[in-house]
């Protein structure tokens, strides 16, 4: 391990102030007090240890929006390179690697591919993905890891990973034992959110639903400001909403679900069904370009679905921002945006329509983005912390 | 008002304790140091001004579990007649009152029907309703109101309330000045949760949904630790969640609704539908019990219906405890149950349908009670507090 100082032992105030900043980046000491409520001594108390740390730097910048009365206004900054974390994003066939720094700035990024998926050979590979990556980077002081499935991000077990085969795995642990770095272990569009909450969309938002598109239709909710995680390890599991009782049928065992009809194997089944050769939801989209109707059709389902999904996690807890991602997402997928925004606003109950709804595209650096995110969430949130 | 010796000014610590005892009734020191994460010194520090307030006792007692070295234990009891509350659910032919101190025992009640639903009618006759109630009791010193539809707790705002024809108006305000005490509003169902989670099976839960059953649907959620409120005054809204897109019309405009089913409404429409002549749906289910197939068929529908409503909410948020309520639940209601639980199993996704569930009556009682709640959670919230 690298030789770090000591940490210093800060307050709750400290850390609520150093989690402020790391999410802006930088604000003015007034700024910090009227968004934190504290007092400014109470701010000069909590950014002392951090700038001693050498996590803040403080600077005598003439702020616009506080120079009226020609004060210099002290800008307390942070020092983004002074930690950094590795975040990667495990899949059966590969891992994707990235050092980030505080901020989430991307400083490298490496990818390996998967061929032994026994946990063993998962952790010796993650192992090597991360001396590679901080290789000449004293400051690397963390892990963050994303997997999909149920994943208990309190003690770093992954519950049960179906594509990925595993059960009950303390991930976290052998991962840590064998880096020797503090290692976090998250869902990975849990991890997304974690990244939009934290640098993203998400900031100053109390409620935020992710919902991602693909194979399988993930999501993850903020809540009152906090990331719902389920009391028995399944939350977000908007894929299974009921859209049609007569649809087809999905692999839980019921019909018409929204993973049933908009997730890309079922995109696929049902221009298959028609007779269409198309070997990717892409191929389908140009189909339906050309005015295939069957392939019109289907993709226009999958987009109801996805509306009649959201307008209920709109329904249920209001969400201020709904966030629809995927690789395809932008390209592929608009086709079915139109049809998305339609179901939504048919289904959405009086002002639960005003929620907004994005659909952005997500690039797979994205997915190591947010396992790195989780880990500076908990370094920032431990940090100094008994 | 009454005349009140000026409240002590609490820490956030103090505050919490405060909570816990209310919650509980009392505990031993051990057990709120063990509960709360603080120190004996701390406790020590929090109890006393609330001792010396005269909300809280210290007695001698041998807790049971704690009489193992023969030391007694010192036991803090809330002294829960100290401050009362009165607690109001407003319909739109009655309104329903009760005193109820910290514990939110009821010590007394009364009903007044409503026959002016004009605002200044209404809060003229809550004023009476309150000077009733709080005659020859100087512990009085708050109001919780109870409405259905889109309330703003945090204001007290009546931001829309179609049953009493309101539109943004300032109920809680208006109270507040007619009777000179703390008013507290709150939508109907989410007081009912509160009470829940205050006295009721929600203690100790980080997560709990209540759903109503009657003419509407309603639905309130408890999720980690907080209830929801929606960014923009919808939420919970498991009436509209879709169940059968080829259903009956629903009044949000779209077919199949939950409440499009299983509302008492629809219930006696369906039976209407099938040439059968009921008034209630204590008489539906009594065609039902007696061997009538449609009769059977319309209420297993609801329950399927609900039991499809209540799996969404456990495959979103992975509820813990998710409480079936409604005046006719554990009566009328009955022939349903084995259908709503069956639909929740088949519709739960993996470890979700671990939600425990339960199906309860609601006496009207309980909506009064959940409005003096409100005013609790209020006082004990902020009591001493700058
Ligand atoms: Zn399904
Ligand atoms: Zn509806």
């Amino acid at each position: 391990m690298p030789a770090r100082p000591q940490a210093p032992t800060l307050s709750p105030a400290a850390t609520r102030v150093f989690q402020r900043l790391v999410m802006s980046g930088d604000a003015s000491r007034t700024a910090l007090a009227n968004d934190t409520g504290l007092t400014p001594g109470a701010i000069t108390r909590a950014v002392r240890p951090l700038l001693e740390a050498g996590l803040l730097d403080e600077t005598g910048d003439r702020a616009s929006s506080e120079g009226a009365l020609g004060r210099p206004a002290t800008m307390v900054t942070v020092r983004a390179r002074a930690h950094q974390v590795v975040g990667v994003k495990i899949t059966a066939d590969q891992m994707f690697g990235v050092v980030a720094d505080l901020r989430c700035q991307v400083l490298d990024e490496l990818t390996l591919p998967v061929t032994d998926l026994r946990p063993d050979a998962v952790v010796a590979q993650v192992a090597e993905l991360v001396d590679h990556l901080r290789a000449g980077r004293p400051e690397v002081g963390g892990v963050g890891l994303a997997v999909s499935g149920d994943v208990d991000a309190a003690t770093g077990h992954v519950a049960y990973s179906p594509f990925l085969g595993w059960r009950d795995l303390p991930l976290g642990e052998l991962v840590a034992r064998r880096t020797g770095l503090p290692t976090t272990v998250e869902n990975d569009v849990r991890a997304l959110l974690t990244g939009e909450r934290w640098y993203g969309v998400g900031r100053g938002l109390s409620s935020l639903a992710l919902v991602t598109v693909g194979t399988g239709i993930g999501c993850a909710l903020l809540v009152n400001g906090q990331v719902v995680h389920g009391s028995f390890g399944v939350a977000g599991e908007v894929g299974h909403v009921l859209v049609d009782p007569d649809g087809p049928l999905c692999h839980c065992g019921n019909r018409g679900c929204v993973e049933a009809i908009a997730g890309s194997a079922a995109i696929l089944d049902g221009v298959a069904a028609a007779g269409l050769d198309a070997g990717s939801v892409g191929e389908v989209a140009e189909l339906a370009r050309s005015g295939q109707a069957d392939a019109v059709r289907v993709l226009a389902d999958a987009g109801s679905a996805i509306g009649t999904g959201i307008a209920t996690i709109a329904n249920l807890l209001g969400a201020q921002h709904i966030l629809i991602t995927g690789e395809a997402i932008g390209s592929d997928y608009d086709v079915m945006d139109p049809h998305v925004r339609e179901a939504f606003e048919e289904r959405a109950f009086g002002s639960a329509a005003r929620s907004a709804i994005e659909l952005r595209p997500l690039r797979f650096v994205d997915w190591a983005r947010g396992a790195a995110a989780c880990a500076v969430e908990d370094f920032v949130t431990h940090y100094g912390r008994s």
